[in-house]
């Protein structure tokens, strides 16, 4: 990739912004980080950016489900940032448990790299937000998380099965991630929960469990 | 589509949380609107939703460079919702002249359906904040454009001229969208203008306007 052109606006910090556009063209990778799930018509794999952007639009949308006192704003912060560290680590499909094992390691890595291309301020406010994502201790970090687990299982579900059936996914292990939807907001918690039994219904989930690949 | 499965959740809105859902459902679209310009490695055509997303994580890294006092939650908010009109409308190349011409009144109509599938006090807000970024008279929508239109300038930069060579745009016309940048942010507006007479000395731009395609 060819360096930014040089900068020529007065009273302007020529070597923060060219951070800041670096950090912008280095995050443009994450569009060609695949995912496991499919869009929601089956023509494709979803990638991160586009997954980032749902997340966004369905945790202002679903807001009302949220604990009182979410911030919402604070979520959508969340959202937008939580995923840049895939370029480095990849996505890791959450019923991979081998794959599991490692991500801790591998995506503080790339949080170590990623964020830290941000001029110094926006570098320890993006990293702590990931980090607030991760511990899934509090109310937006949780309800940031119930959304993350909704989207593929609706993408799921109206693939008629999608990556569940691909990758041989018990109702077990889907449920686990239900109670995470649960975590974050009873409403969608409970939504989700029928999902799943539907989906059972449908035979869209594996008699017992297999390494996924 | 199949419909979404029923819903248990106690105290819940059964309709109101079906049309939720079914707008997320509906704007997964967005995911397979293509763009002119591609992405900055140049491996393929950038899609509308991760476009989008790019914007929110640019709106917040650059947001300093708004005028003060601009409400930068309101800004990403915007940019989340702005291109959803696109599922019905399409993408429109601000280059070409022929099909800008339809561009308000196909926008029109694919938000009177779009927004109009949230619940009415939902699809009440997101339709203002679009009108609100159509309109650009507010901060907030000026320097949402700003932001919206310094994006596919540095992806066509950085792929050697990109669309404005592909589509024989001329220097004249990328200098009319540093105004509408500048419009939105002095320094953004000034980066572009200097990215602009870089991209001209090294050969990106057309010698006259020809009808873009």
């Amino acid at each position: 990739m060819t360096e930014p052109a040089p900068v020529f606006a007065k009273g302007v910090d020529h070597e923060r912004l060219t951070e800041q556009l670096r950090f912008i063209l280095e995050t443009d990778k994450l569009k060609r980080v695949l995912r496991r799930n499919m869009l929601v018509d089956g023509s494709r794999r979803e990638n991160s950016a586009e997954h980032s952007w749902q997340l966004a639009l369905a945790a202002r949308t679903f807001a009302e489900y949220a604990p009182p006192g979410t911030e919402i704003d604070h979520v959508v912060e969340m959202l937008i940032l939580h995923d840049i560290v895939e370029i480095d680590a990849g996505d890791t499909f959450v019923y991979d448990t081998h794959e599991s094992a490692s991500q801790p390691e591998r995506e503080r890595a790339a949080a170590d790299r990623l964020y830290a291309l941000l001029p110094s301020d926006q570098k320890a406010r993006a990293r702590a937000i990931w980090e607030e994502f991760e511990a899934r201790e509090t109310r937006e970090a949780r309800f940031a998380h119930a959304v993350d687990r909704l989207a593929p299982m609706l993408a799921n579900w109206h693939t008629e099965g999608g990556a569940w059936v691909r990758h041989k996914v018990t109702r077990a292990q889907v449920l686990e991630k239900v109670r995470v939807i649960s975590d974050g907001s009873e409403a969608l918690g409970a939504y989700a929960a029928a999902l799943v039994e539907d989906a059972d219904r449908r035979g869209y989930f594996a008699r017992s469990a297999s390494p996924a690949g």
